[in-house]
């Protein structure tokens, strides 16, 4: 059946969004000059190294293997205690995530530091990744790590969106919003692996290299929308008085001597999918990569998607793969059931595939979906059937958020380990597919051998 | 804007479901034979006609102005209380909705006595349109009205699907489940407009014309499995236990001398605005005829495929329209809001498309969303801000379920009144129109004059 052609495409996903290979394939040397992707840039100076995020080891190596080791400026790395394995280099500073500590501070200083001596004819390469925002922080003037925390925690739990959050990270602090990228008297490349649904540059580790286009006007009105302006620490209050009062100069709406270049994330993984489906003689296409809403539901709109393909052809004629990205959520409540957002989808989406020939793989890219040890869940036509037979009601799991057990029970659950590397959710549907066994076709994509 | 485009659209949707027009379209003469759509049928004897539904008396009306007069037999109308204006028939019985009453079982003898009088060499016209289930009812010998009344109402409360649901009323009727078309010795030709998502020919008014492919056992396991075989009424279960020992006929499982066709349905109504579409010279596509849940989150799930044409040129290029047919749903809970699922999946998709050009309406094709004035409600990428500027909070309006305060505010409402019609709920969604003004291209479609 389709799970050997799943298994091959959820591997494809995973693969493309490995970090290290990200920096390979991105960057190569040609003559003096450093290629990435088509764009060239010549190495006159030094080359600077700045790596921070949860894979910064794993970008550093595959960097080192590339460039030449005698231009190699100053290195700092940033990463979260215990991701240190492979490092290729001893100038590592371990830090606190998903809350900033000491250490993410002291990374922050010598970060700044580092991209403050990079010399007008040398290059910075920063290397960025998942945890960026919590791994590097360095707040603005008066504003002491507790406060940058409590602001946080006020923002978080009043409802804020993530693009409000931003906001006001990147009006507080001496980093983000592109502060860190301003203080850099060279050329800036950033190589950017992307845990953003959306890819927005100015989210991802809070845009430490992106141009960034709110103001301190637009932080004090998330402040005071979402209620929150008077519980505020007072320090932080003063940074965004004095920054509309235009005393603290706002965050660069442009900066010419960055470029970045997102070289993994959902998009890419989702593109990458597709394009081995197509090349097994699949029609294909990602249908969306900023999927998001409750999971159980979400998965009854893709489901009906599938459905109608696998009923009427369309919108794409059979054989066919689609591919969903992005980040869905499970509303728990007072259940105490195991399971997390995919294994949920999982679970839902039975409930529109029976009786079809549909197979769906529902997973987070980093391994672990909730906390548990899977990664997501596989399914198909077969599947509510099997669970009828296990004695598992649908609904009634769905209702105690115990997707875990009932897709166990069925062999449906999908576990690969954790993967290194994140770039959220991912939903790929095969439908109509035939092995060859079964067709005397031959654009027929192959089957199980 | 694409205001006026979106308008033209929903009116070439609710016109394709009509009644009426369908009939017209589907049905012509030729010298003595009759073509439905492009099926033959030979008028050798007299042409009967039963019309059941909450549209049965336009059915009728179009079927008579089409048929020659000397030609026509017995004839009953069954509708709806207060649905008989423009009836063309006299013989006209009017029944309870969506409860039956006494008029619906005498509907159901006389409309069986009907079946029964056919000839061999005479032809039997159904019409069938939403509503039927209740208004045309004949339980099996010893069930009486209430206990099938009890019985509905012990499935509804159950949790039982509405698949579910039918497998028990086609065991326990004398009409359902085929066994009308099964006593008539004639041809029958049945035209159907679908109320149904997924237009199972089964499901529609129970299927009174339809094979039934499922069993007593099956209605047995029903009540078992949703805990309700113990409360169901002693004549139910003498019935369903006779029927699996056979001591009574199953449900027809074919029915050759019986012709179905659905001429109206969501999936038609989808059709027909991507046909219009495309003829504008739109990129567009029927995405899915069974969409189905939480409106609100069905809403984001729809709204990621809007961001991702409207971003990244796919799964369409723009322009673009796309159609989402089915129904949704909103958990009310004790919110005190006023609104209906398609109001509150316009208010909720609102958060995905802002700042897009893109224009999504979303609406009931009966012209009746909730208990509401409106039909549903079309919003754009400028809506989130204008909501903004009345001083309404998105995530509190839609916790309140109070969706039609929040539109109307903003000019956001879409009323039709009455369409007289009904084939569930639709989406569509402009995406990337540009009207003639904005562009010189010659594919362009037409912009508002």
């Amino acid at each position: 059946m389709s799970r050997d052609l799943i298994d091959i495409l959820i591997k494809i996903a995973i693969d493309s969004a490995d970090p290290y290979k990200a920096v390979k394939e991105a960057l190569r040397l040609e003559g003096k000059s450093l290629i990435v992707r088509k764009k060239k840039f010549e190495m006159k100076g030094r080359i600077h190294v700045l790596a921070i995020g949860k894979a910064a080891c794993g970008m550093a190596k595959a960097l080192f293997e590339i460039l030449p080791q005698e231009l190699i400026g100053n290195v700092l790395i940033v990463t979260k205690y215990g991701y240190t394995r492979g490092c290729p280099e001893t100038n590592v500073i371990e830090a606190g995530h998903p809350m900033p500590d000491e250490n993410s501070l002291l990374a922050g200083k010598r970060g700044l530091e580092l991209a403050r001596d990079v010399g007008e004819d040398d290059l910075l390469i920063t290397l960025i990744s998942g945890g960026g925002s919590a791994l590097f922080v360095y707040p603005a003037e008066g504003i002491s790590l507790e406060d940058l925390i409590r602001t946080n925690e006020l923002l978080l739990r009043s409802g804020a969106t993530i693009g409000e959050i931003n906001t006001v990270r990147k009006h507080i602090s001496r980093l983000k919003g592109g502060r860190l990228a301003k203080a850099v008297k060279g050329t800036v490349i950033s190589l950017i692996v992307s845990d953003v649904v959306g890819d927005d540059l100015s989210s991802i580790a809070s845009g430490i290299t992106a141009p960034d286009p709110t103001t301190y006007r637009d932080a004090y009105e998330v402040l005071v929308r979402r209620g929150i302006w008077e519980k505020a620490p007072e320090s932080v209050r003063r940074i965004i008085e004095r920054g509309m009062r235009g005393e603290i100069e706002e965050t660069p709406k442009r900066l010419d001597n960055v470029h970045n270049f997102i070289i993994a994330g959902n998009s890419k993984a989702c593109e990458a999918v597709v394009e081995k489906a197509r090349g097994l003689g699949f029609n294909s296409t990602v249908m969306t990569t900023t999927l998001e809403g409750e999971a159980k539901e979400v998965a009854l709109a893709v489901g009906s998607i599938i459905e109608e393909v696998a009923k009427r052809n369309r919108p794409l004629k059979k054989p066919a793969v689609f591919v969903f990205g992005g980040e869905w959520t499970v509303t728990v409540g007072e259940a105490k059931g195991l399971g997390g957002p995919n294994q949920e989808f999982a679970l839902s989406v039975v409930r529109k595939i029976a009786g079809l020939n549909a197979t769906v793989a529902a997973f987070d890219t980093d391994g672990t979906d909730g906390p548990t040890d899977a990664a997501g869940g596989i399914v198909n036509g077969e599947t509510l059937k099997r669970l009828e037979k296990a004695g598992i009601d649908v609904e009634e799991a769905l209702k105690n958020h115990d997707s875990y057990h009932a897709l166990e029970k069925t062999g449906a659950l999908l576990k690969t380990g954790p993967t290194g590397t994140n770039v959220n959710s991912m939903v790929i549907a095969v439908v109509g597919y035939k092995d060859a066994s079964e067709s005397a076709g031959t654009r027929q994509p192959p089957g199980p051998r």
